[in-house]
């Protein structure tokens, strides 16, 4: 449980405070926050509610979106946000092709110059950005970066520490060539997160993840090429399951953390 | 339109008889048939009825399914089902993983074993398997073959000519690498096939496919990948979609038609 960190929206409707009291009743000394919930309960607030809770924040979700309108504005506020909470990593999740446009290249391009624009910003606010490879089923309407390999190419063009990538198990377990790569990955590991595959998906394919060892994933083999490539860090739990999000908070948490300790 | 060929899946419920009287009357000369219907119309009655009416047939849809029991002999069938409606083409769909299992790599060396084990049957019946790598978000319970890498090098084992690829825009279309591995494809292109990628995605995620140009796919870098690759072949287009089910097969192999020449 060393490493275990508490992904929030795993539990979406659990209020902040309720969330932070039930992680540190439970012994959980590690969270990952979403931006939506802490801007409702305040910046300031949530992140004084966490550090008098003795928790560590590690990582904001999440931030990206690069087709949006704002995304300069709005990205340079998750940062001050990170680096409000004290975490280290914001995840970015890219967003997907503009609207009405079938250029995924050059969307792909867009999100490659919009992350170089940001790191100045990030750099100084000792923030990593994670860039989030998503499931290719996500690339028209989410996140057009789908594979460990474009990921990792971004995050290449700028120092380690400033750009790094988001290893997440539901996203990438499909791929036959990304453990080995995730073994070499060294210090471009920001963040490991854990959700299992689970079938058939729900309308959207949004919300049918399921807790780790609900689904199809071997999550050894995951752990194993993120220890050789030296990644030490936490391990969040983050999944968007609607059967989920219907139990108490202090439910989901304990089912939580039986799914994190089952697969270790 | 020399190209074209309609999918009889892309008006599944038309019947047999009508499709192919309805494709005669609109000057479609080439159909893709699948196995069910044949098996309900009888085998040698569909072979009778498509080639009476001066109908080629582009390929038999679909065997593979290499996790189910019967998986050898239910292949070999299919061989001669394709021999016998005098098709060339043979489209193979690997199957997801067993049941309770979480071993994807051995799910996919399985694929390759059993291909190779069918090889023999098919090049006797002058039948080229067509190997094609499903979107991997069919990884679990449908295709355990999801990149092109994959379905290419089961491919090579085997002579050209005897195992080959499906291209089908819907499923590769997320991947960067893609069409420069299309385009240095040669001869291993077995078929090929258009179909659009729409969202948000339903339930299951197998009817909501579009007809091309209704979608965010750009076929054009497609059409000339495979044309640089050598590919002349037919070209067919493959929508599984509960709305377009829904209308009178007339109007569907009309819209087809459309969605077709749209896109050239």
């Amino acid at each position: 449980m060393k490493r275990f960190s508490f992904n929030q929206i795993t539990a979406k409707f659990w209020d902040l405070e309720d969330m932070v009291a039930g992680c540190v009743e439970a012994g959980v000394d590690k969270v990952a926050l979403w931006r939506e919930p802490v801007a409702e309960y305040g910046l300031d607030r949530s992140a004084g509610l966490v550090r008098d809770a003795g928790l560590t924040v590690t990582s904001l979700c999440r931030s990206g979106f690069f087709q949006a309108p704002d995304w300069f504005d709005d990205n340079r506020r998750a940062i001050d946000e990170a680096h409000a909470l004290d975490t280290k990593v914001l995840v970015l999740v890219s967003g997907g092709l503009p609207g009405g446009s079938k250029d995924l290249a050059g969307a792909r391009q867009h999100v490659a110059d919009a992350i170089g624009r940001l790191v100045p910003h990030a750099a100084a606010a000792g923030v990593t950005l994670a860039v989030e490879p998503l499931h290719p089923m996500y690339a028209a309407d989410r996140c057009v970066i789908s594979t460990w390999d474009q990921a990792l190419a971004i995050a290449e063009q700028h120092p380690v520490g400033q750009v790094g990538v988001t290893v997440d198990t539901y996203h990438l377990w499909w791929d036959d060539t990304v453990l080995d790569k995730i073994a070499r990955a060294g210090d471009r590991i920001a963040i490991y997160q854990l959700a299992d595959w689970a079938t058939p998906l729900p309308a959207g394919v949004l919300t049918g993840r399921a807790l780790p060892g609900d689904g199809v994933i071997d999550m050894r083999p995951f752990h194993d090429a993120v220890a050789k490539a030296g990644y030490t860090g936490p391990i969040e739990v983050e999944v968007m399951n609607d059967a989920l999000w219907e139990r108490p908070g202090r439910e989901v948490l304990a089912a939580t953390i039986d799914g994190y300790q089952g697969c270790f």
